[in-house]
């Protein structure tokens, strides 16, 4: 069937239309929005967030921060780089519009580091650092922590923003490879005069202790990498699978990799129940996302 | 900043949040809403609207027809196979939604025709057949034709779709690579024992006076391919060049091809002049064209 | 298995460690060396080649004019593009490495055109059309020509490049999109001032007549585009399909065109065999094009 | 100009081939070999390798080892996936030859792994958690290790793979997101009944030294995801960054993300310096890699 538009229409009007089109990734995306609607209605499932990918430089900060707000997200797995950028804006420094056509050894002169056609001045590095030294400073001298304690407690010092909203709504955020980000930088300089040991093992315990409480479980993964492997493996210990999964990512399956690997593939692993219900939209998660998640606020608050 | 949704937001909105996160495709997006109101909005400007990919096996078909019906375009140059699925659907015949994931072989044996997840059963190309050949033997032997002039007789004897909108609107379909699609096989099959000559290079000649008189002009290009370079290259004898481009499309531009090229390398040829308003949206135009035509009719209709 | 490298060590012995390896674009592209040596060595299959993105700019002319001398094509399917470049080439102007990152702008007003990071100054089209305009000159008044006789004037006057190549192996090469090139918009100068026709459709009955005689037949496809489907197609009127199909594309299926599409899904077409050996390797073909044929040449030819 | 081959020729002479045709991907190949060669040779360059993406089930990672044993990496970043893989290689067991085209169900029941077009039997885990077992058993209780310890312990009780050359070696492996990896797993099982912490953190002390030490640098980028970031975010916080920096990915920049980023947006974060020698070859790794290392192998002992 033709899909057809008019002036005014709302989003669940469009993402209904792209349903009927139901073709290629407008047909996956319309599906996504009925997937993840039932996930969202279903109080039984645990609900895991992946985050990867810029996705916080490029605004879709506030989005993932109003999901969690909602109680929407049970447990979000992310990668550093977007928790480091939530910090720079929850402290109330800016990312910029740029553009991906410049000359990156002058930016650099200019001291603005550059994210595709997002600009970041260096300054919001200088405050991101205080910040981050002094809550790290407020660790007891000889203890150990996880990473989502370490993030838990970043998060209680900020009032807007993922990690904020998180603290708020009592959702542990993991990030496995913490260390490798700007707040993995900032804990190298800390740790170098000090004796708050983080254990890279210790959030697996109430990670796995979720996965075989859960009744049922859904994933929304916007991008790959880590955060997707992460929430899919933490599942293989336990006789369940993922229920529903929703992956919005713009790599491909042919190369082999995690990210842009099918849902089927992990249905082979039995990360994925045989009978779940999934679909991967392709295509820039900044555009995907929104479309997918505004749809679906209008099912949910009609 | 950061984009915010609400429930029952309408697509216009989504596109303005989409503008104020700004990044990546995201902002490019919004940038393109911009170049095409603004190219729909100047009465002077000649507008071009390039198709290719299987966009009407996709359910898009309907949304170009309601284009061209609301008068935003002035000439269609299209693929061969965009055609032929408009006629298909005009005379009836359906596109299905099918899957990816099935044994090819098998569907060939129930004479279903696959593309990407669409399926065509191949009943349709009989009745495509009649109605063609129908079509074909009304031109009076040994007389010579234009493509434009071909796909217009096909126009005149539908009643909805794209080649009959354009009909209606009297505006020309080109069609460089005609023979290579349905309709070519079929007007091969005519042509075995008919005389009517179909001039390659006719069209030409319209399509450039047309460029030469034409103020400004526009270009709104789903995907690239030969719609792409004819509409571009057209331009390339005059001593203008586009002043409004929108391009969406899937390719890269580091494999060189020009599905993918920026309109910046357009620059460097002159087809697009120096000053040009253009954009690139990367992604699947089954996604990125709705959302684009929706938002700018909204702000054209409030 | 795991590739094992050594210094020194031949393509072909490369590509047969890659066929160890066995994976991702990997093994398709060793398994693509397996079929298209079997299709060359097979002495009653038509060999088809088809050649789309801008590859002769990219210096993969001389490769493929080299396989057309070698014997290795008997039909050449190619877009207008890749024709005006071997012209250019052929007459004596060249291509340039340049770079992707430049100010287009500048480069207009230095009359250099870019093809990614190649640069073609203008001056090169003004031999290219006092050439094409002397050959143009030569036709008949009132004459019909098809645009593989059209092509075939050009490869005739010409001693290098793969149109001389065509000319002097007695090889058809076909363009149905010829209009949509440089050698279209010479053509149309020409248009204006005389009195020869080329018929859109004349080369068709020539090139399905080799198809309904040929006992099996083959495909490389460099790029989709026209020549995929110009080549697949002319197979679906007859009772066959293509026996061997090798695509190089850097495209993805998931986009629903056909450049991306996948051989299975030519199979529930007809185009190519239940039973056909059929393999796409995802990448850029200007690195798989000269890996797949120098391995194929060193097992002909050890 | 234009590439030509010839039959029995070796990869270093067709990726010069590559370089005389010089345009999109191939010519970055060539850059790419030139810069490599140029690294290897730099005696006061300290050369770190990264290697996402699953390289290993698609059998790189023989020629990763071999690289190790040729003393051509001081540093290796990996994700958890490619070391899970290479201990699963290295204790005996085997991936297999498989098709991306399956049902993923009845693999599972089959207990079989997909990785695209690899399978992995379930057993193969077996021997792996029995194997890792052991070796965490030996670890003293109460003790704490970084994660480059844990690996180390685990290469010296193995005799081939890149752990095993890592060890023989003696140089460091890291992998930041260990706990997002099979072997993550394993220490959760082992983490439930022991006292041994792994300090997330601890690595980054001696990484940082040696980039502060380093008088010269040049980084191998196989994929992007954590190895990519973890290695360029090491020279941020000295006065320097990297000199050398090939990147051998498959993604693509408009997506925002870093496994697609260009090099040069590294510059404006000064992770590359300004005058640093950097390309990236846009492609499948199974292609590239193999491509690139022979070629310079060649090179370097001809």
């Amino acid at each position: 069937m033709q899909a057809k538009l008019r002036p005014g229409m709302t989003v669940g009007e469009l993402v209904r239309e792209l349903g009927r089109a139901g073709a290629y990734n407008a047909g996956s995306l319309s599906h996504a929005a009925d997937i993840y609607e039932s996930m969202l209605r279903d109080a039984q499932a645990e609900k895991f967030l992946g985050l990867a990918g810029a996705m916080v430089p490029a605004g879709m900060g506030g989005i993932v921060a109003d999901m969690i707000g909602r109680g929407h997200v049970d447990v979000l797995v992310s990668t550093g780089a977007n928790l480091t950028h939530d910090i720079i804006e929850a402290i109330g420094c800016s990312h910029y519009h740029g553009t991906a056509w410049c000359d990156d050894v002058a930016l650099h002169e200019e001291e603005i580091n550059r994210i595709y056609d997002v600009f970041l001045p260096n300054e919001a590095f200088v405050r991101f650092e205080a910040f981050l030294q002094g809550i790290f400073a407020g660790f007891d001298a000889g203890s150990m922590l996880s990473i989502a304690d370490l993030l838990r407690s970043i998060g209680e010092n900020l009032t807007t923003g993922i990690l904020s909203a998180a603290a708020k709504q009592d959702i542990p955020v993991y990030c496995p490879a913490i260390q490798d980000s700007m707040i993995g930088l900032q804990y190298w300089l800390f740790d170098q005069s000090h004796t708050v040991t983080v254990d890279a093992f210790a959030d697996m315990h109430a990670l796995l202790d979720r996965c075989f409480a859960a009744t049922r479980a859904g994933a929304l993964l916007v991008g790959g990498g880590v955060p997707k492997n992460y929430i899919f493996q933490s599942m293989l210990m336990t006789p369940k699978g993922f229920d529903y999964a929703v992956q919005l990512t713009g790599d491909r399956p042919d190369l082999g990799g995690l990210s842009g690997a099918t849902l089927d593939e992990a249905k082979s692993w039995g990360k994925i129940t045989g009978t779940a219900r999934a679909v991967t939209v392709y295509g820039d998660a900044t555009i995907t996302l929104p479309l997918l998640v505004a749809a679906v606020l209008e099912r949910l608050e009609p």
